[in-house]
């Protein structure tokens, strides 16, 4: 259905059974998001900020209500109900729109000149990556490199947890020898728990080039990661906490690495 | 139902509707624990950390599969199965068991020696709460005080998220000017954005008793609190991102006054 708003034909979906609808839903899996090359932005700020950083906007559904605040993509908008917003987002309150857009995709090509980058390796949580992309452009490092089973960058709540930054950092999924192969000239640390043979983290020199490593929040980097290290580090603490959390810890190396 | 195992003879419960099974599934709202100052705890190493720290634990739902691993609780355990671990459980697989524990109560009293001491105001999410309770056990803080409208601490979340720290660590909640009050002697030091008159943490002297001041991840520490402070910090970023997790935050500037 056509509707006329703001002196202007802007199509109209009532129903959650609408085919559009459907397909949409569809991208809340990894499946369907790695079939179609789309994914789903929540709210004002990622939607804002994706399109600020050059993402392709496919489709924007929004209520009347906040119709004008999304002026910028009127031409992709799709006016929906609360209950249609609802069905399409992921999160426990509607946001104000939900955007379809296209995945950015990045090669080691665009990247084997960076000089700070982060290594991730099967990180599960999603919200834990989100903040380490976050971090990581925080702090100034010019790629993220993820190997191993790490989760989805553009699983919803990964997206939410970027707060924007998903967009203003290139992220390529590689082997570990691979990135050890193209980044041959910069020093490997590894972040580690329990481990012999390792140095305070303020010690390391990180104005020469650097790959920061950081591992599954269970069982820390993997044997193949930890080997291929130059250098092994952890962050002091009181043998009051076995551990920290994962983004936690990596904030802390992204934010040393920074004053380097 | 009791059952013979072991040599012993065990009450079981095998229905999702047994009285004791509704109440305790109560206990995952708020309201319930307020009113009865217990609290549940999911999976062994919780209820492990816990019942090492000195919490009274009411009660203990396990399988018969995971009995043997929780025989310190012996005289404490109800057999359930699958089904009734889920109905109790928050968590999206479900646990190896679950307990019913007493809530722990520390007054103003308590903590008021302690020189390094950390304040969160208006925290709502109960991941952040969690994470900063255990980064403030990492790096060696010797009380945590709760003001304003922060999420409960023995929201099932926050006790995950401490991963074992919240028992080893007085946690109290009290008003903003009590703690000024009682904490006198130590410096307030606030971490914002977007302020004047900041000052960079690592310039900050963590030898001498300090109170660090975190507020809520949308909109900060409040008016009050800022101007109750001793301090302005923010942590040194690009401008490509505007802000960090809170928690991130938090655990750096956390970090920082562990090497003071």
């Amino acid at each position: 259905m056509a509707k006329r708003l703001a002196g202007r034909q802007m199509l109209e979906i009532t129903s959650v059974n609408n085919e559009k609808i459907k397909e949409t839903v569809k991208l809340q899996q990894k499946k369907h998001r790695t079939e179609t090359g789309l994914f789903l932005l929540e709210g004002y700020k990622p939607v804002f900020e994706a399109y600020n950083s050059g993402v392709e906007i496919k489709t924007l559904y929004v209520t009347e209500k906040y119709l004008e605040k999304f002026k910028f993509l009127e031409d992709k908008t799709v006016l929906v109900n609360d209950a249609v917003l609802k069905k399409i987002s992921t999160t426990d309150s509607v946001p104000e729109a939900v955007a379809v857009a296209v995945q950015k995709d990045y090669c080691a090509e665009d990247i084997k000149a960076e000089k700070r980058v982060l290594l991730i390796e099967n990180v599960k949580d999603a919200g834990n990556l989100g903040t380490l992309i976050r971090s990581a452009c925080a702090f100034g490092i010019g790629a993220v490199v993820l190997c191993g089973e790490t989760v989805d960058i553009y699983n919803p709540k990964v997206v939410r947890s970027t707060v924007g930054c998903l967009f203003k950092i290139p992220i390529v999924k590689m082997q570990l020898q691979k990135a050890r192969e193209i980044f041959k000239e910069s020093k490997f640390v590894a972040t580690v728990v329990n481990h012999g043979d390792i140095v305070n983290p303020e010690s390391i020199d990180f104005s020469s080039p650097f790959v920061i490593m950081l591992g599954s929040e269970a069982d820390g980097l993997s044997d193949e990661a930890v080997e291929c290290a130059d250098i092994k580090t952890t962050i002091p603490m009181t043998n009051k906490a076995e551990s920290l959390n994962l983004s936690s810890a990596g904030s802390i190396v992204l934010y040393i690495s920074s004053r380097g």
